[in-house]
């Protein structure tokens, strides 16, 4: 089978590899549509998860099923899915103390393209698939349906994490795809005043369309001054952050309420220390909560998100800025990716 | 000075009344706008409360600062100020344990119109000022923000207690104007499907404005049977209860996944017990949670709800259906609420 | 093979079966020492959870694995293991929220004696062995780990429900050795004083062992007004019920404060309706929250709970009043634990 | 009246002041028993919290009364009292949000020897007093309760923020007052291994007493290694943090499992940044929390912990290794507290 692949840190280009094996719960699916994430990014021009050979990328789909194991009961042939990028064993300790992303060792539920081949390919495999996978709800557009696998789950997970409350002050800080996600989260989980943190104009737009009361652009000074002089001195309650890097946690300190709660869902790819700012932490009095987690994946969670875009809550379909039809089409959107043009937020390639 | 009050039970009428005292820590207010409650109508026709005497009704209000103790800091005469059904006592035991509302014994953090004179009248005392009255924002319209004294923070206070999460199916049993808030409180806190009880007109039009997605008409049929059928046999995540009586927890129980959450904030006047059905309880062991509590009052809280108004997050105006003015207007506003005809969910009185 | 089972409601007797098969997740074991539970008595004589033919009884029990299906990792035959009374399925909806007891449907991570043969049987079958099974620590005796199957975890979770905190006032309804698992719990949850309320001597002397501060004995007068005079009219802040019937609740109610918590792990056989007291619940709205659940089960469970014992943090040997040797007298220790004499807390057979 | 005052950063002495005035909720009380803090050394001689002149230190006590203002109901002159080290204003809007100690302002609910005089005086001033004080219960030794107003609540509070749970492996890093309060807490809120990381020879004695199972010695070699050495690898399931420096969090951080918790009570005086490691943190992904803050006050948290003291589940008069008798040694006790001889955990002067 053929598939689009990093072939070492640095280069990528299309390989030829044998199909994989579906074991007894597996699944093994064709992608009906798949989105190259920013991670795919890091994954290879930065090594951010290390050296890898010949590994087939992507983490985003929806796939039709082409194969199931003899213990699968829930799924069949041609059904059409929502494939998460996280695919817990759900057996393991840490799914059962709660924390699935992490079964079988720290981000240990993110499988496809970190330790095994991803969706850019004509067969991929899925395991547990009765508890990985979700039906594609009929009315459910394919090519929003892919913003489901990573976009809107990291998203909305960021204001979990920051525990968004009725009334709420809310920073959210990145306006990439994520970051737009975290905002319309917050918007319905209860966020008054939300400030989104960003400066590209596509983005921007959209961050207003999801909900977002303030811009604080970056560029035009210190996004905690500015923050400050917007509340008066005050802070924000929770803070999300969805973008820039290791320093990016002394602003969100910064900017909290003593009692407030940090969400990180960005992924921080180098740097040895992530810093927290003594003085504005209270000298570690202050119970401003920091916390920072990968998105919960699995059947549920698909499920859950699906229902909230069916009834409208929520519409990803914003951030497909582009779209591509054919299998061969999926370099080109990872490289509009890497490139980054003004007016991008996500691409989406239909298979 | 004037009020109007409950003479006995089953009587009401215009009272002359001294003038409460202004204590270091309280002010006295004039009401700018007022409206009744149904509960208020339970005190005086059904005696919820038991035998009360002359005591002057009315507990949600806007109203404006005519004195103010020697140790009150941040209001003063003419500040303008919303003013919660719930004023608690700070300092108590209670409080100091996360349930101010219940500072000094079970629901004690409720005094107008239950142990003092309510805000009917031409003067009424607030305890504990700083803490207990928010300044009306501007832009803030009173009669919209005398809805922030009960009726918005008891409905948010019920998706609150049902604790519901992304993606939640919900059912709120009862539209009148407090369960048409947890409506809209469960759509800006990420309900998905949201399944709203009830019949009146008026009352559906506004549920759907606030993002009901399914209407249950109990008219046509068994509730639990039709949300079981809506839900494929599978029930709710989430039970919020703004309406009926004793009886109706077992309705809630009933259409609950295990692992769902009732919150109840409907004050239950008359019957010896709340009944949850054995058998869809799971025999005790179904891990269905059943919480109920009356709104948390205070300042923050009326800040907090008030910046979701500011911010378009929710629009209590759609409740205010009946709209007086002058102060000689409450009586004709209580009958109304009493008589509530067909078209009615809330009236206002401005004075 | 030779089981001991329930032959239909009210009859028990030794069967032979076929050995069930073991899938290719799953575990065959044989019991090395198991003990019965007041809920096999329920099942058989008031036939709580329905009719059931040829039932073999069982669900607490420390084996030896004698077969592991294709796809087992972390067990073989030969290892001695800890059998939770529950053994979820882990990857199902319920179980991804957080709810594995419920797996499938309400109650239905209970398999042995209830949808499949138990543990009184010469083999018996355990599904998903990895997730539901855990290697019994050196240094455990065997009689002692028989009690993690179902006492620890239940009397515990009863501890998690009423979500004790540090110098709170504690009161558990029966004391049982689920009960008396509570008062264990909840004195090492940070419980000050802990109200048991019981009568039989043998179980008073253990439950003051495990930390009660004060015994309530229902022949002496009701427990409420017992209670109520013991806290000054204050009531206590969490009530755990692990004894009593359906009308156990409006006492549990009764005592507690605005604000607490019940906890119930007592399995309701029988009652149309568990009854709040509508006026000591506040009418409604006084926050004391009703939960109820079947204990979490698993291998993360049962490797937490030995850790505790191993630790000497809890001894629940102290439950084992009663001993015996050899899988015949299976039959004999059922029939103690259904006549429940005065001297009894829990028997235990040494196969 | 005369105080013992820091004089300026590094200076202490004896001064003579003017007794405070008692406000309307105010309360005056002279101490019967006192004890110097690890945060008085470093306020005097590291100036920790910036520069002050001519304030009386302490804020460790048991007082008697000696004169209320006009609206306090609860205490009288003649009653002995436990005095918080926090005295929160339980009206403020953080106190409303349930973090009392900032009311005003982040720790502002800290105001003894630091926005206002401490204890170390012959006469004191106590705001709030029905809010902050509580009687000395019968029973309950005066140098053991001055244990209360900082000790125990510190500790405790390490060991709620790290949220233990049943079974949990639990670090505590650091066994100077604090740290031993929080490994008794952590002992009776349900941990099971409980490592404490120290080397002072007394210091281990008491951890031990206290439930310690492993004493982790840093001259002994790398914490973080010896860590995973004992617990194979996986780490700890949470980490109280009592002593140390910025840098001690990248230690906390690198021995937990994903999903794990840092409760943080150290004030940490020196230092630009708190550490994280990021790849030890998951890259932000690994769902380890940080969470850090002052100790609640107040009077219900005082009278929760003297319950548990009064029940003998902690007792904490094994951290008083020094007595001394009269006013006069006050300085003679801090002295000490800052020389920290070998055999020192907390010394107490009786008045």
């Amino acid at each position: 089978m053929k598939g689009y692949a990093m072939l070492g840190i640095g280069k990528t280009g299309w390989i030829e590899k044998e199909e994989p094996k579906c074991g007894p719960l597996d699944a093994l699916l064709k992608p009906l549509a798949v989105s190259p994430c920013t991670s795919d990014v890091h994954t290879v021009w930065e090594g951010a998860i290390g050296e890898r050979t010949n590994m087939i990328l992507g983490h985003e789909a929806v796939g039709e099923v082409v194969e199931v194991g003899s213990l699968v009961k829930d799924f069949k042939p041609g059904d059409k899915v929502i494939v998460p990028a996280i695919t817990p064993d759900w057996g393991a300790i840490e799914s059962q103390a709660g924390f699935s992303m992490h079964s079988g060792g720290m981000l240990s539920g993110w499988k496809f393209s970190n330790y095994k081949d991803g969706v850019f390919s004509e067969i991929f495999h899925v395991n547990e698939a009765d508890a990985n996978l979700a039906l594609l709800p009929e009315g459910l557009d394919i090519a929003t349906a892919t913003m489901l696998s990573d976009m809107v789950p990291t998203g909305f997970h960021g204001v979990e994490l920051a525990d968004v409350q009725f009334g709420d002050d809310v920073c959210v800080i990145g306006i990439g795809p994520v970051g737009l996600m975290a905002v319309a989260a917050a918007a319905i989980r209860g966020a008054a005043n939300l400030y989104a943190v960003g400066s590209r104009k596509k983005c921007v737009e959209v961050a207003k369309a999801y909900g977002a009361t303030d811009i604080i652009n970056y560029r035009e000074g210190d996004i905690v001054e500015q923050i400050m002089e917007k509340t008066k001195g005050k802070g924000v309650d929770r803070v999300i952050i969805a973008g820039g890097n290791v320093d990016t946690m002394i602003q969100a300190v910064a900017m909290l309420k003593p009692g407030g709660r940090v969400g990180n869902v960005n992924y921080l790819g180098t740097g040895d220390f992530v810093k927290i700012p003594r003085l504005e932490w209270g000298c570690g009095m202050g119970h401003k909560t920091i916390s920072g987690g990968l998105m919960p994946g699995g059947r549920r969670r698909m499920e859950k998100l699906a229902s909230l875009v069916l009834t409208g809550r929520v519409d990803p379909s914003l951030l497909l800025t582009h779209k591509f039809n054919g299998f061969n089409h999926i370099e080109e959107a990872l490289m509009l990716m890497k490139s980054k043009t003004a007016d991008l937020i996500k691409p989406v390639v239909i298979i």
